[in-house]
């Protein structure tokens, strides 16, 4: 008897089973545009029509260690939102609509039911977001990960008008920033708050110190990333001539504003806003200043706005249940001002 | 003193430091429809014009454990065409032309000096294989790998006219089987083969047995994944009728040709053609029929075509330097027969 991939570690039928189990949920996401019952090695979807010049968007992200806290609490079903929030809101930023997503799920040996828990939290943030689900790579690599861990990578395709793209290159000088709260952490910032919350405080996923309110650390560091392509759909839908979009990512806000502003220009931030009770416990054993370019400190996203449609934005996003806080707004910044200090805090 | 990012483990500084040493590599794989310098957040690419109802096939893959190979060696420079293989001859299956790829590079402790390595065999894969290196993530995950450890992740996207998709469909009895060698393993069954190779037949990279004449371990595992797209677009460029296109990859040639043939075909296999020898020496203790089931067997890309066309197929190939192989031919299976036996060997 020779030696079987089995034997090696490589269970292909469980990947088979993973295959069947998780054919539902990427149905459920269909849109019109994705053609089904073609291509076996691939996925297909057609390019949406009535659209000038289509240019597509793409971007790829992971969760970062945001892993290991699911790891540690035995939830799988909410990543998967993370993975999804973590690309398509890179993507959106240019006025894009997201199309498709597709995922890669690595792991040492394959749990069926852990796999089939975290493409489901996909699936469903893909609906949510509007885009299908339309392919994934499961890869068992024995010897890789620790038992019971797994890796993940999303990869997202939207697509824009040419005319359409928002780029920043017309933001100006008085223009308002119009905040997306986040819902705590979302996806970044997860080694140095797993120090922070496990290392230093000796805290656990269970544990429910005074500042959450009632939630335990797991519960507040699980909340799963938001998506907001309802709400750029919403602003642009207006009539809102945005004049650029930020996803509050790895880097926070001094590391993500001026990515989307002219070099002349900076954001001075207004009144401070709530900050989720997550950062300010987190906030006790980081300093300032690396808390900011860390974590997103309670917002996920902004719009950049001419001053005279802030109301009519604010209005648009209030119309879907949001409740938008006022940034600041857009100022000159002296010629050579660092990248991150082009972020004024109030 | 607070506790700082870096020293939970992730070293921005680092980060940055690779974008900046991998910004020419993407350059140097732009093409026409690539948008340039828009889009912080994202890659920006046109679809391109001149194609009637254009529509975007997409897939993702890794490498699996061959890593563990790239590892053991110290040789970071060709997995990269490996990734860029797995997903990019996936995707040409559908008559596609390739049109860019994204990577996500995640690790505990990112190593510049390798990670430049690892991008730079990637954009030397996509410049072969015709498509822009349009963006990638690379993430620092303390704890999450061992040490000197990664896993990689690809992304590809193509395009191809709705008329013009081959997707197997007109695949009839009689139609000739052309295949393209491959260079080795490629990116499948390496938890099979590392377990035969170094651990039954305790051989390590740098040993030369016998089969390999004068290759070491190391070298005949690590030969990269051939790119296929030129192949493709060489024969359709023939004008042959192509009706499908199968790359053999995880599965080998039972679980990849029925893949692309309609359910009462197979296809039986004529005389044997010469294997890699790192296959022959795999099969000293791998039963043929698991050889069969993980391994390639030294095809990685096959067309199907109408019997009179064959020669067409194999001239247009020939001409760009290629020796096919003659595989066998199309046949009608009985009702039922199971999946993978739907490829009768010779």
């Amino acid at each position: 008897m020779g030696i079987s991939y089995r034997e090696a570690g490589v269970d292909i039928d469980a990947g088979d089973d993973l295959v069947e189990r998780i054919k539902p949920f990427a149905k459920m996401t269909r849109i019109p545009e994705v053609l089904a019952d073609v291509g076996g090695f691939a996925g297909l979807c057609a390019v949406p029509g009535g659209i000038d010049e289509p240019v597509l968007v793409s971007g790829t992200d992971g969760v970062g260690t945001k892993l290991k806290v699911a790891f540690l609490t035995g939830v799988h079903d909410t990543i998967g939102q993370d993975l999804v929030g973590m690309c398509v809101n890179d993507i959106i930023t240019t006025g894009a609509r997201p199309l498709f997503f597709l995922d890669y799920f690595g792991t040492g040996k394959l749990d069926v039911a852990v796999a089939e828990n975290v493409v489901k939290g996909i699936a469903n943030a893909c609906k949510e977001a509007g885009c299908a689900l339309l392919g994934g790579e499961t890869a068992e690599l024995p010897g890789m990960y620790a038992a019971g861990e797994y890796d993940l990578a999303g990869f997202t395709v939207g697509v824009v008008a040419r005319a359409k793209i928002v780029d920043g290159k017309r933001v100006a000088e008085g223009d308002k920033i119009v905040g997306l709260s986040s819902s705590g952490l979302h996806s970044n910032g997860y080694s140095l708050a797993r120090r922070v919350l496990f290392d230093a405080m000796k805290l656990t996923p269970s544990d429910k110190p005074e500042k959450l309110g009632g939630k335990t650390v797991g519960e507040a560091l699980l909340a799963p990333t938001r998506l907001y392509p309802r709400h750029v759909q919403a602003v642009l839908a207006a009539g809102v001539d945005v004049h650029a979009m930020s996803h509050i990512t790895g880097g926070g806000l001094p590391g993500n504003l001026p990515r989307v502003l002219p070099d002349h220009l900076g954001a001075r931030l207004g009144k401070p806003w709530k900050r989720p009770a997550i950062i300010e416990l987190i906030a006790e054993r980081v300093e300032e200043h690396e808390l900011r370019r860390v974590f997103n400190l309670g917002i996920g996203f902004a719009f950049v706005v001419p001053a005279d449609q802030a109301a009519r934005t604010v209005e648009a996003l209030v119309a879907i249940g949001e409740q938008p806080v006022d940034l600041g707004e857009v100022v000159r910044m002296p010629d050579g001002t660092d990248f991150e200090a082009r972020v004024v805090f109030p």
